[in-house]
């Protein structure tokens, strides 16, 4: 047998486990304290639960079961975690709306493999979304879960942009174009942030965008005075871009009230997001200092996604934060601590004199809960040490015959390699310093 | 479209979520305390690294992907923990020995779905395993993390069998029998706990297991005196039976040690475990009192199953609490509490007027932990009372234009239905009463 991992899939071991845990643990309180309650679906759904929610691109990366295929009860593994839970929504009526949920799940996507770019096809995300309001008070705190999530996790220099589509949808109306330009134009724009306007520019052209509609979304986008105040001036006579921008106003305004740092949030007009069944805001958070990690979370306003879900309307808005991404980023900031192990002691297997009392001591450290461990075999005190240097214990603790003699202990500490002689009630105390 | 959920899975909603992350919250505590780290693998493994492992009736149930079939790179979903396990221990010689991992993740069986006897398509394995000791003290600490964790959920009267492989394959010896009958033996009398002696005695006859071998059998296992000390003298001449004894002994030692109340667990000889792999000491727990909840939890030592798997010999031992059995019996027993939301506050949507001071309020809660939401509607204040009582959300701050004048709030507790007129500064205390 040649032992591997499945193609675009990992292993995480404890040193990523450690972190991976408590990012999902910030993630719960926050989401938590927010009001949101957990909720999974099964990885397996039936395929047509899936197909036909996403666009044709997106079906064919459905992982689909060995499994009555062509039946009805064809099955394959969920592609997202929102249209499992729009199934939820339309199965369970007696839910009380709004209703607030967080998940956090793998999902499967037959795609090619990118490691580097973060590309996996098999990977965690931590979802939140809200049904049944169009308030925008729900927006603005799905902005302040992705605030206060980062801040907890100690991310300093990152950055909310936010868009909303109606004012996207606005803009190609204010180019003198039809609605249905507007996908392109914003697949276009969405990406200055990574390239020059001359690209952009370039690629508007060859869709055939007609010259004078390029001007005109030109000098918005790169005019001195991009505010939302302008735009309103600009926009006056587009009625479905000032409700855009009044959204967005509301929004910064329950910012202020929530206290996010106005330096972790900006109005972004060229932010578009990939997703089609956006209808109103749009949240994305990025690494200014560091452009190659790409997203950290994206979220927004689908009010009509549901409705073709369940077949009964349904105004939603939801945030993925990517684990994956979030714990990449870290690793390259160097925010992540090098450990393998929660243990805090290991006690030696010194001999069968002491190998009671070893025990005993092992159970007492547990019980004022210190996790402890005791080495199972009677090795030479060297492998013991090694064991103990290889998953950064920080103490080993020798009770060796001598020791017992005396009533009392030998603590190591492992980094500086002093060794003192200790009373045993004296264990917890000397550990916490 | 029909919405429906994949048969033999199931949906989580928050009031069954709440429950299973404190129940996961709690393994991953103690599992912590005595030294485990956690591990992940993909859903998704090569086929090869999971077929031959099991068995042929198991290897029928491993849900295969419509990917690559018939090639060397067809996948599959993992069917237990305790395979993609070893096939990481294969790959990552690396490691320091012991290593000792839990891994909490669904595993997937296309078995005939029977949700009143617990048995699900999809369901999720809590797995704590050790490899590379023989020690005892490693069955000791399992037995250990079982009690522990049973205790901190709130059981009281569970029992853990223990009994040994060693001593079955002894059993089989003394009874006059080769060693390839401890199977259908082992089968026959693991339905002690369920069956009287007579039916086992008729499954036994017509095993066509000799008459003589039967006889034996029965008086040792209904014997008044089956104890560790009287079997050392009924299998005197079995090496492996003492060998196996001495290891239970060893256990109970430990036990002792680890102060584990010695009416939660017993030696119990009839207890066999339904898998071949095991080759030592075997666990199992059940609630005496609640036969018809299967077992909470099982596990063992199987010193060849990783040899088998990675080339490479490594003796091992493991436990796997069983989450969807765990919350049925707390679920049974009424040891869950009736919760949708961890929310504590609902501040309602009083008025235009109100509207910024409630935000404001709503802040504030948060910011000093407590979990607070705030409709996002405008809606009348009994719809607004009927969310908080949907979700039992215990208390409703409402932020009227008198009660801003008098710069209070009003409070209502739900259950009671007693509003008051309190300070804004004094909402901590009043609900944390």
């Amino acid at each position: 047998m040649n032992p591997r991992v499945f193609k675009g899939a990992r292993d995480f071991l404890p040193e990523q486990m450690l972190h991976r845990e408590r990012i999902t643990s910030v993630m719960r309180s926050v989401f938590k304290k927010y009001g949101f309650a957990p909720l999974e679906t099964p990885a397996i759904e039936y395929l047509d639960t899936l197909t036909g929610k996403y666009g044709e691109d997106a079906d064919r990366l459905i992982y689909r079961l060995d499994y009555k295929i062509g039946s009805k009860d064809a099955a394959a593994l969920h592609y997202d975690l929102t249209v499992p839970f729009s199934r939820v929504m339309a199965m369970n009526p007696h839910l009380a709306i709004p209703f607030k949920r967080y998940q956090i799940q793998p999902v499967w996507r037959a795609d090619r493999p990118q490691p580097h770019q973060g590309r996996f096809r098999e990977f965690t995300q931590c979802d939140c979304d809200v049904m049944g309001t169009k308030s925008m008070v729900v927006d603005a705190e799905l902005i302040a879960i992705t605030y206060e999530v980062l801040k907890v996790l100690g991310f300093e220099n990152f950055l909310i942009k936010i868009n909303n589509r109606k004012i996207l949808n606005g803009l190609t109306q204010y180019a003198g174009l039809t609605a249905e330009f507007t996908g392109e134009i914003c697949r276009s724009i969405d990406k200055l942030d990574k390239a020059p306007w001359e690209e952009v520019e370039k690629e508007l052209e060859e869709k055939n965008i007609p010259k004078t509609a390029i001007e005109k979304i030109k000098a918005l986008l790169l005019g001195k005075n991009l505010s939302i105040e302008n735009l309103r001036i600009a926009f006056a006579n587009i009625p479905l871009a000032l409700e855009g921008l009044d959204e967005l106003t509301e929004i910064f305004k329950l910012l202020e009230i929530f206290e996010i740092d106005s330096k972790n949030y900006t109005f972004d007009l060229s932010l578009a997001r990939g997703l089609d069944y956006y209808t109103g805001p749009i949240f994305e958070t990025k690494l200014p200092l560091h452009p190659h990690i790409g997203s950290l979370t994206g979220g927004g306003r689908y009010d009509e996604l549901i409705g073709l879900i369940s077949g009964k309307e349904m105004p939603a808005a939801g945030i993925s934060l990517g684990l994956d991404r979030i714990y990449t980023a870290m690793e390259q900031l160097n925010m992540l601590s090098d450990i393998k192990t929660s243990t805090k002691v290991l006690i030696a297997n010194f001999s069968s004199e002491t190998y009671v009392p070893s025990l005993q001591l092992l159970h007492q450290l547990r019980a004022i809960g210190i996790p402890t461990e005791f080495f199972p075999e009677q090795a030479k005190m060297k492998k013991q040490f090694s064991y103990a240097d290889k998953l950064s214990i920080p103490y080993v603790l020798i009770l060796g015959e001598e020791e017992l003699k005396m009533g009392k202990i030998s603590l190591k500490e492992m980094k500086s390699g002093d060794q003192i002689l200790i009373e045993i009630n004296d264990i917890e105390k000397e550990i916490s310093k």
